[in-house]
């Protein structure tokens, strides 16, 4: 059979009709599957060459089914968004260069006639040094934190709604072009209908503590992390080799989030198998809800093992670092772990980018392309030592090529992938606005990386229907909520942007930004260091205050080294922040949900005329009848007439009752 | 007539047909309307005796027509809903007088023996004060601001969501019932339909310049009555008389919400004339559209005015009020008023109760029973004058005495009445717990007054479709959401949980509320006064400092005055506890509206029911088609079976074609 048409609708059957699967389980066959005949949508689709061009998602259609055309759709319109996105991230990141250079508060940080003398960053081995040292990172922490970010944040917050929306009027168009409206999936395994909830109590039990226990899995792996790069510079530092103490920084961060970026990589593979598993467990009453469950269970999973390293420096890292003369310690000698001079949000920065490259990067070239084509080699080797070597010139059969492809395996990682993007560009947007452009480059090779796959590299699917992406909608939904409280958190927590505009506006004399950097440190004196804390071998002398950065009373205070009003002051305006931040977008976003109207105007009005052609064919239907009753009613005497009569009256009566009947569907 | 069903179908069909109102509108006929016939709906539901009995609803649709029914059940479930919000209010109020007698703050304040002299109320002619004189507010506070308040605000907002989640399952099943679902409104007014965004212009302009003008002058009437407020108890202090002064407070609290209230009523009935006014400026496309502009109109406006006061007191009020030596002014010599000593809550509650109680009490007796029966008194006058007094002793035609009553004028009053209650019940619950127990009373009441007014005050309204309450439903959902921030805000903001909670935690020695009055009081250096602002006759000799109510520094401190530590403490908390309020709330929300499936099981089992049915008749029609075919080719020599045979296959061929068309329907 070489008509695709035709295929999908024998595929469509072979899905209806479960007998093959039993007879594959049994082993009486090997595999099933519909065959390839691909050469249209290699040549408009599945070529890296084609990426300018729209997909031709209804070839897609007819040749996947809807399930796997629905989900180019949706990669389609999200890359397509994402142009916007990167064009606007850009121009944010263009603020930041165009303005790195006059930003005063970095300027002061790069000005060494202040020459602040900062207090050592570990115990005895370290020795005091100045600001002015951290000059590079304070340079390349305005590039994200400028006050462009803040618009960014919102933007992008609205942005994740305006893609939300594109997607349902799409979904809409498409569920109206492939006649989709009304489709429902109850396949209902009848054999675990019967079991009472005293059946699934042990199920439920083992997968709230497996997945507690993965959830603990993850933070020990980011905790351990932490510990990796405590105990590394602790011990670098003591070391006698002045290289290697310069180096510290740079090799712990570097070593850190490449350990960080292996863990995850692994862990998110554990975890793909352990959610399968759990859900297994559960005995899901229908094939949908087998799925929907499954899917939540990786995602949350996946999720936090994406994510929690990025929390972590986004809102833990040195804020229990204690201060000087009071710092705290883990294993009873290491300190707690500070951010670079330059503020968090340069470490969130570096974190984020490297996860996000790395993990794209990685997961397209060995998991999606490389893992593959070994699986493909293997395959055929196997195949050619069982397989006896005659009629090798023949031309193979088509069925023989396909048999040597890796079975379809279903669409959610190819979702989760782009789910987890996803996240990255809008959770975190406001300290990285490159991540949408970043994104875009990923998905414009993802969609004919994917094309390519499942043109060459699987099996031919079974065509399934589905009227939406289903659960994957709640989710991006969700992370789109979720996003605008976090951005509001970066910003005001993570970011200088609400120190910087207190202190312009309570503290500053001038009413300009000038003494930014003196107001952000405290004083501390080296008379309070705790014995063998202090610096053994200083260059400086004659020092008999250092300074922090944090807001504390000075050594002269009556409450020295306490939270001072500055601290609170701060505090309160970064909370505010937040309230204002949040309700904002929320109320932005019900309106562009507003704005925006679910059903394209297009498929409105062919509704609406479709409509009225219905209404037109019954009314002349009914007119018809009528004509003809009349007529009869003349002849009314003839034996054949009455014959046809009573027929006639027939077919008027069942028109009659499908008429009812049909309007009866209608309302 | 008699018959109620039969009268339905001509009132349907009298709306379907304009010519009727063209007739009316010339003054061909004088009115045209359904006539009465109401024992039965009197005996069940149209009775004040029956308020502990379910509604009719069926019958009520039956006799009013959809919309009017939808409007009774969804009052039915809402009534019904805030029994179980009262019995949690009543509870909450419950632990508020338990506690009273042993709350420590209230105690503290009541005892004579702590002696904090308060600074004068205001300039020259007020004494300075001990706090003791004020135990009976505190003590009244403490009912409102316990503890249990922040549980029933949480809890409050998660009934919100509740009702709104049921309303949507009644809906549902009642559009199942009543066979609602598909019905669309789209009648068009065809002149309308060919005005440009030009012709538009004026009419939007006008509309935004009239809303604001409206809006300025609710707010013109609140700030008048704090202006009144300020101006007479400035004038009362300064009077000679002891006894006027000692009730300065009391007389000037109850004329102003009095007039607040007044003007409101008067307001109110000013803004529905406007919005509609304004409405028909706009020439809206259809029927719905017109309406939905109106309700919004409507809406904004009469929301506005009944809660822009107590907006003020909850939000703004002694805010702005300065302290002492820096007091505020308006009129160069009137103080900005403060709260009372027991703290805002107290008076946002007086002001809530008022208002609520009395708008529900006068609108209820004069707008809904007094106005219709004097209307129907002067129609009854003016008819007995004209008409000529002949065949007096007959029975009167039904005709006659329902042309006596008032014309229904749509339900838009009915609702705007009932969501301005539920604002009271939802939006500010925090501060009255028993808010849901009044409007629960007010609604047993409300039903059947409603239903006697419908019955018998007016003419029975033509009947009209709807398959939802529409618009409400929307303004219902924006109130449930805005209640979660306004919620917020007035417990962390308006009552004293988070001072007494930070007090407790950070500062208190002991880790009791001991010494909780103590620390919220400032001090002020009575030589601070401004010449001529200090007491001019004091009692008290001897005083150096007096205290008030705010977070400063003391006199002694350096920078004096200015906001204290613990001033940026306890607002941090207050913010935080937003934040956390907030999505803790929302969070909550969105499981509730989860976990309660939108359409009830019940429905569903039926749908599935009837869609096997339904599968069930068509297969049946397929086998006897088939056998029929069979049969008929057996016999395919006769002449008079070739004929039958056409014709069965007529009947075929149309029963195939209305099968496939209601399968394409159906998808």
């Amino acid at each position: 059979m070489n008509d695709t048409q035709s295929l999908g609708i024998v595929s469509r059957l072979c899905a209806l009709f479960p007998g093959i699967s039993t007879l594959i389980a049994k082993g009486v066959y090997d595999a099933a599957f519909p065959l390839h005949d691909v050469s249209v949508l290699h040549e408009e689709w599945a070529r890296y060459s084609a990426f300018y061009k729209y997909q031709p998602i209804d070839l897609i259609r007819k040749y996947f089914g809807e399930k796997i055309g629905l989900y180019f759709a949706w990669l389609g319109v999200y890359t397509q968004l994402l142009v916007l996105a990167s064009i606007v991230g850009i121009i944010v990141f263009g603020y930041g260069v165009a303005t790195m250079e006059t930003n005063i508060p970095s300027l002061e940080m790069c000005d060494q006639h202040l020459n602040f003398t900062m207090c050592p960053l570990c115990d005895g081995a370290c020795d005091y040094w100045h600001l002015s040292t951290a000059c590079g990172t304070a340079k390349a922490s305005h590039l994200f934190d400028n006050p462009a970010t803040v618009f960014f944040a919102i933007f992008m917050s609205l942005w994740a709604v305006l893609f939300l929306e594109q997607w349902k009027r799409r979904q809409i168009s498409l569920s109206f072009s492939w006649d989709l409206t009304g489709i429902e999936e109850d396949e209902v395994n009848p054999p675990t209908d019967k079991l009472t909830w005293k059946d699934r109590l042990p199920g439920y039990f083992i997968n709230v503590s497996a997945i507690l226990f993965m959830f603990g899995l993850t933070f020990s792996a980011v905790f351990g992390v932490i510990i990796y790069r405590i105990t590394v510079s602790a011990l670098m530092a003591m070391s006698p080799d002045p290289e290697i103490k310069a180096n510290v920084r740079v090799t712990v961060t570097a070593t850190a989030v490449i350990i960080n970026l292996v863990v995850i990589l692994i862990l998110d593979e554990i975890y793909g198998t352990v959610a399968l598993w759990l859900t297994e467990l559960e005995i899901p009453k229908t094939e949908t809800n087998f799925e929907e469950r499954l899917i939540l269970k990786a995602f949350l999973l996946k999720f936090m093992n994406a994510y929690a390293p990025i929390f972590y420096v986004a809102f833990f890292k040195g804020r229990f670092a204690g201060h000087p003369g009071s710092y705290v310690y883990v294993f009873n000698h290491y300190r707690m772990e500070e951010c670079a001079p330059g503020g968090c949000l340069i470490e969130l920065c570096i974190q984020l980018s490297i996860i996000m490259l790395g993990k794209q990067l990685i997961q397209n070239n060995i998991f999606e392309i490389g893992i593959p084509k070994l699986k493909k080699l293997v395959r055929t080797l196997k195949d050619k030592e069982s397989a006896p070597k005659e009629r090798e010139e023949e031309k193979p059969h088509q069925w023989n090529l396909d048999y040597a492809l890796a079975p379809f395996e279903g669409l959610t990682p190819e979702y989760m992938e782009m789910i987890i993007q996803f996240g990255f560009v809008s959770l975190f947007v406001a300290s990285f606005p490159l991540a949408p452009l970043f994104a875009l480059l990923n998905n414009i090779i993802e969609i004919r990386l994917d094309a390519k796959k499942f043109v060459t590299e699987l099996r031919r699917p079974v065509a399934a229907r589905a009227k939406d992406i289903g659960i994957w909608y709640n989710i991006l939904s969700g992370m789109g909520k979720f996003s605008v409280i976090i951005n509001a958190f970066v910003i005001s927590f993570t970011s200088d942007f609400i120190p910087r505009l207190v202190y312009q506006y309570m503290y500053s004399q001038t009413g300009t930004m000038h003494g930014f950097i003196d107001h952000t440190l405290s004083y501390f004196n080296v008379s309070d260091f705790k014995p063998g804390t202090a610096p053994q071998n200083s260059a400086h002398e004659n020092i008999t205050y250092c300074r922090f950065k944090d807001y504390r009373e000075p050594p002269w205070s009556p409450d020295a080294y306490h939270f001072s009003k500055q601290y609170w002051c701060v505090l309160a305006a970064r909370l505010t922040f937040v309230i204002l931040f949040q309700n904002l977008v929320m109320f932005l976003s019900l309106v562009v949900a507003w704005v925006i109207p679910d059903v394209p105007k297009t498929i409105v009005e062919q509704l609406k005329r479709e409509k009225k052609l219905l209404v037109d064919v019954f009314l002349q239907e009914e007119k018809e009848k009528f004509q003809l009753i009349q007529s009869l009613s003349r002849q009314v005497l003839l034996p054949k007439a009455i014959q046809a009569d009573s027929h006639s009256y027939t077919v008027a009566f069942s028109l009659q009752y499908m008429f009812n009947f049909c309007i009866f569907l209608l309302l």
